[in-house]
């Protein structure tokens, strides 16, 4: 694995070159070395010998106070103390300023490890990350700060039991605390009161206070609340109350735990119902938890995006690095394990011994496709971060580009490597056979794992209306004509080669299918019809984006001498282009004819 | 799920004209919806509330007996008293003389309930079956009679640690046991000495005795064994022994459970590693199990293939029904749960009450999906049970030609219900959400029991190279030439009705291309290459024969009155022509160009 990371970053994204940059000046090839070293042995040392414990022994609620496993407790406090939460962050603010492309590299150590474990530092990082963009200075002084030194950690509460997917319809409530409520120097004042479901890391004890950060309603003078998603703002609610400089007051917040929810796999990380404002925890005498504002009223929704734009291709990473642990497992069994033999022109011959089950063309196929699959999410992750590098560092044209490429790329980020590394994981488990069924050997959790990722911070369905309700038809269209132009550059590259000149073709077909079909499925101009076959244009755009990005990753390994490591990416990449990329065909065939089997489908006819 | 069942046995395959057939002469559609009920009813108030029981109250070894939930003890002997286990048997054995087809419909209500907790029974059956097919009359009269009444339960033990799926490995020994070894009433008597792994309900004190039928191989007279599969012979090997006329002699035979699998699901049926003669309960003064030979030696693989086809079987039954169980529970939930809002031409009215989740063309799309995979699987289940019931009571030629296309059919019925349904079991999952990724909810767990079904009982892989190197052309092609005339004849049926005129034709070019595709793997004559890709091949026949059961079964619902239940399998037929069947294309297409990317890929490029 770090023989791919290191040549996606240097080889194909020239990671290096970064230094050339102002804000990166002080980095080297050398210092972003010693940070994956760093985090490649924390992984391995503190967070993978405790992944199957994680899930054994899951979060307990006593009533009182919730119960993890002290190799979790260790796990953060190590972490914490390799400086990682700040690391992509200014040396003002403790951080290292190291490129985000480099920091995921980092990241993906701990996402293969234990993407449970991890998660708490992914959320707080997050959370940190949407207060540097939009609290106010006194908020990013108190209460980012104190994350990214990981003092506190944090969280973010979007759901409530009856608004999952529907944002809108969320009933939380905030009052004005008082008539001193504008003048608290954390920001203005609230008392918040609802129900949030399925909140991640909403009660431990890792960390000396939890951050929430929470999405709720301002009702008008007449008490109620504007419906839809512009009702909505977002609040600053810690566990424990905080004075202006950052110190615990001895005060606890009305935030409560009301249960944990049991799930199938994940259990490392603590998933919550909230109660806010009940009164289970009064506040200078009287129920409603204690928020401050971020930002402008009605404007929670927009900042929140900001965090769960970052989350959705962190949820990939995971997703994609679930899959890759689950690849690399299956592949030392597929090495070790002997079972069968080859055909011979005489048939098998049984006298002679058997081969490792790797030898087995169809095993071969299930690691290919692993191969396939999880390098090539790995790729496209980096491949974002080297965008958010771009956007924050490049000229304006090269960042706002990056900026729109983002917007394109997220839901395929967020979707792919769930959808396909998941898939990954299954061959794991198919590969080990009655091994990789019993939880003797790691390939099981993986897949448990990695079954939330299609639900969480948006589910596929959702990942799906945001790519072709929102982003290829945005600015004109300019974020898909943006992430054409750069296919067709990729294509125009590798068609020089012989090697990769018919996958270059094929790219080149399918992409001109995919706008085609873009402009098939809204050429009625009515959304119901544009949008009822979402899914299948997503799974087919997000198949023609991993094409080009091994076809691109492919262009790079023609480089150099061919090696065993090189001819190994080329065979993945051919491997995509002849197994995968033609499904695209099925897919597209109807969104083009707006095919309506699923619109028309009746209730009562199931 | 009932109306399904009704229509497909009764409309469909027209179950109640069998009762012209003299075997089945005192049966009517009363008599099988007699039994129907009664199974409906006992898998609902007996299986079904202690499913999620039998998961979380995991088999439990305590060093000398396995303990399991009192439920499973009470749902097996209610299942023993319904007389199910004999059902489809000679009313001499004590059995109804039921048809296949009526018994395996009503066996889906056991595989809906709780597919591990029924997994006793299936086994025991199969394992009656067997001794039915190729015991001796003792054979039969002992072990077989006292299966089918419920008293003893059956295992098959093949799998060793070191030979899964290559079973010619098997180290397994039988030798004579004395002198008078031949003169045993109950068959040749031999002492067995070996480990068998990945046995299901090989302990357990569920029943009286376990009656293991056990692979192993008797050396000759310089002690060696032959290599390969014809050496293998079968054995019965009684947990507890017993006397000529089936009395247990009070002497524990040598078989030892050296430790349970601690599985990914289908927790409810035990799964163990046994040690057979080591000594642990030495017989008679020495070690080694005492076991009776079955049949001829070196004829042992030839009879358990008996057992393995109908177990195929089963299993598609069996993922088929953990499919359907979790498509009407997210069939449930979307009717109930409210979620969201349509979009109208001014955008969605944030005003409006949200609708429930169904009436998103999304949420219909996956339920759909759902439909077309479990409704189609259990439909092609009952057609190879029906098939069963031809080849015991048709004309010869009728029994051959079913014999022959069961031939075929058994590796998809294995094997579709086992990716496909699986399948919809991730999708039930997706439509609820995050519920669906708790323990609250029953459709992770049936996610978790049926991912076992690729894995034994011959993997995907196994089931593939049997189908594309086997059965496709053995008798120079015979079998796949009559399936090709079903479904032409089917295509001709469907293709005088408008509604399913292009679907027909739609299939017809699919079974070409499919004709094509199979002459085309074998044109070099190689079998290495020929089966390199004979997964994606198992997966584009697959696929063919599914839109065949669904015209079919389309062109049935085209007759009577078009009401909703009718309109709905009009439905799922024509999703499955649009969203799945053009999935052939890119299977084939590597199948076709005998694409070598697999075969190729080296050990050192991973």
């Amino acid at each position: 694995m770090r023989a791919t990371l290191d040549f996606l970053l240097y080889d194909w994204l020239d990671a290096a070159a970064l230094n050339g940059r102002p804000r990166f000046a002080e980095h080297s090839r050398e210092t972003f070395d010693a940070v994956l070293d760093a985090c490649e042995r924390l992984a391995r040392e503190r967070f993978a010998p405790y992944n199957r414990l994680s899930d054994t022994e899951e979060p307990r609620f006593d009533g009182e106070r919730v119960h993890l496993p002290q190799a979790t407790h260790e796990a953060m406090r190590a972490y914490v103390e390799s400086g990682m939460l700040a690391a992509a962050h200014d040396y003002e603010l403790g951080g290292m300023q190291l490129p985000c492309v480099v920091e995921m590299a980092a990241r993906s150590f701990f996402s293969a490890a234990s993407v449970s474990m991890s998660g708490y530092a992914m959320l707080t990082q997050g959370n940190a990350n949407l207060l540097l963009a939009h609290g106010s200075p006194r908020q990013k002084q108190v209460f980012a700060r104190n994350e990214l030194a990981g003092r506190w950690f944090g969280t973010m509460c979007l759901s409530e039991p009856q608004a999952g997917s529907s944002l809108s319809d969320i009933a939380t409530r905030a009052i004005p605390d008082g008539d001193d409520h504008a003048a608290d120097p954390l920001g203005p004042r609230y008392r918040l009161k609802g129900h949030k479901m399925w909140i991640s890391a909403g009660e431990h004890e890792l960390s000396e206070n939890i951050i929430h950060l929470v999405l709720a309603k301002i009702p008008g003078p007449d008490g109620r609340t504007i419906p839809g998603v512009k009702g909505i703002s977002l609040f600053i609610v810690p566990k424990h109350l905080v004075d202006a400089e950052g110190r615990l007051t001895g005060e606890r917040n009305d935030v409560a735990l009301a249960g944990l929810n049991h799930k199938l796999g994940f259990r490392g990380t603590t998933n919550t119902l909230l109660n806010f404002g009940e009164g289970r925890y009064p506040v200078r005498g009287q129920a409603g938890a204690i928020g401050y504002l971020v930002g402008a009223p009605g404007q929670g929704l927009a900042c929140m995006f900001h965090m769960m734009n970052e989350a959705r291709i962190g949820v990939g990473l995971g997703a994609t690095m679930l899959g890759y642990a689950g690849y690399l497992a299956a592949l030392e069994y597929a090495r070790q394990r002997p079972q069968g033999r080859p055909v011979g022109p005489g048939g098998k011959d049984p006298a002679q011994p058997q081969v490792p089950i790797i030898e087995h063309a169809d095993v071969r196929r299930m690691l290919l496709a692993q191969k396939a699959y999880c390098e090539g999410a790995l790729a496209l992750e980096l491949y974002c971060a080297r965008l958010v590098d771009e956007q924050r560092t490049g000229t304006p044209q090269a960042a706002d580009d990056a900026r729109l490429l983002l917007e394109v790329l997220t839901p395929i980020a967020k979707s792919w490597p769930s959808e396909w590394c998941l898939e990954a994981n299954s061959l794991a488990i198919q590969v080990l056979g009655g091994s990789g069924y019993t939880r003797d050997f790691p390939v099981e959790q993986y897949w448990r794992d990695n079954r939330l990722n299609m639900i969480h911070e948006g589910t596929h369905g959702i990942q799906a209306l945001d790519l072709l309700g929102r982003k290829v038809v945005m600015e004109g269209g300019k974020g898909l004509a943006l992430l054409a132009g750069r296919i067709r550059d990729a294509v125009a590259r590798a068609a020089q080669l012989p090697a990769l000149a018919g996958c270059a073709q094929a790219l080149g077909e399918a992409l001109e299918r995919l706008e085609q079909a873009t402009r098939a499925a809204w050429s009625s101009g009515d959304p119901v019809v544009a949008l009822a076959n979402a899914t299948p244009y997503m799974q087919a755009f997000g198949h023609v984006v991993l094409a080009w990005i091994w076809l691109d990753v492919a262009t790079c390994a023609t480089r150099g001498e061919p090696d065993d490591f090189r001819r190994g990416k080329l065979a993945a990449a051919r491997y995509f282009f002849r197994y995968e990329l033609p499904k695209i065909g099925p897919w597209l065939a109807v969104v083009e004819s707006r095919d309506t089997t699923c619109l028309e489908m009746q209730t009562t006819w199931f």
